[in-house]
């Protein structure tokens, strides 16, 4: 029997080049989507894709609608302007307060109860936002709460988060996925939830630089293509 | 104007203790329950009266259908049996995967929103189930990934959790409790989820031993008052 592992799952670039990561390793995958009232919900809809392409074992959708209720970021804020200016230095107003705290702790559940002792996860502090939970550091900490909280403390093997893509740039990422075949045409990455992408929020402009950088085709389309 | 603090209240006999200390304190209250599925979800309703007995300036049910879906404790599971015969050394299996962890990261999105500084969450090592999520260990790594992962971790103050019960004794608590003039007859502690309690669960135990040790009346009925 193969080993199991969780994967979080947008439906992005780099969650589903996670999924190819786990594949190529030969997990029985659990992949694990949020509905979070994220504003590009629409990934949703791609995590599903992505998920069958994958032939996983199973791929739970998570309804959190209490991000969405509490607001405060402007990919859950209907109010809030998703900035298309560019990515700048500051963490930008597109942060969800302890987003990816929240997935892990969910995925985390989800491990210890399917019996996986890997949760893969698509986070990268290079060519990113600028988002705090986001880097390797916060990645560590969690590990090591992780292996305090959960009952597998006790046993040999703790469940351990792998960010395999967390040192990576975007060019990389791209270059890792394409050999190992990721379906890149099924994923989404825009924030304003656009179909064709808008090509100028920051999450468009990472992934078109990145496509550039690592000379290949984005084969997604978009409205206009604007340079990082 | 008073200092916002997130509490989390399960309409249980600690984390309604907590709020004694919040409100003794003088903080502005943002009370946060989970209604995961639980078999004593009826706690639900106790927490209402709590919060709206300490006038708090927000109340939010967040609703956790994931845990109920995945299930894996007998607190979630309907097929599996809340035990009746009295407390052991093991990890029960009323525990409940990662429960604190998810609470807690809700919490912290919360806290960030609202502007608390201050997380308060009734967990105590001493006269409990033996849950891991519950030790002084895992509340100070909790903190330390906090304190990376939230946006103010830029700035002077990071969001803390506070335990305050973590080394107290149910009886500790009980007597702190009851000299805060905390309203113990709007509180629920049954796994089973009667009213009146079963007094036979491991949580009704704990808590009627608390009461006698302490020297204090449980205000609530049981069907059955058993010693721990």
């Amino acid at each position: 029997m193969n080993e199991k592992a969780v994967v979080i799952l947008s439906g992005g670039l780099d969650s589903t080049t996670c999924m190819g990561i786990a594949a190529d390793k030969g997990y029985e995958i659990y992949a694990l989507t949020f509905d979070y009232g994220q504003r590009h919900r629409h990934e949703v809809e791609h995590a599903k894709r992505v998920a069958q392409f994958y032939g996983v074992k199973q791929h739970r959708i998570v309804k959190l609608d209490f991000l969405r209720q509490i607001g405060g970021s402007a990919l859950t804020d209907p109010e809030m302007e998703v900035p298309t200016e560019g990515v700048t230095d500051d963490i930008p107003v597109t942060y969800v307060p302890g987003r990816n705290l929240i997935f892990l702790s969910l995925a985390t559940s989800y491990a210890e109860v399917v019996g996986a002792r890997t949760i893969f996860i698509g986070v990268s502090a290079v060519d990113y936002s600028g988002y705090p939970d986001c880097r390797p550091e916060f990645i560590a900490s969690m590990n090591e709460t992780i292996r305090r909280v959960t009952k597998t403390s006790q046993q040999e093997r703790p469940i351990v988060i792998e960010a395999p893509l967390v040192h990576l740039s975007k060019a990389d990422t791209i270059r890792l996925g394409t050999r190992l075949g990721v379906p890149y045409h099924l994923t989404t990455s825009c924030y304003q939830g656009q179909s064709p992408a808008c090509g100028v929020c920051d999450s468009c402009r990472l992934r078109l630089k990145g496509f550039a950088e690592a000379g290949v085709e984005d084969p997604i389309p978009y409205v206009t293509r604007q340079p990082s």
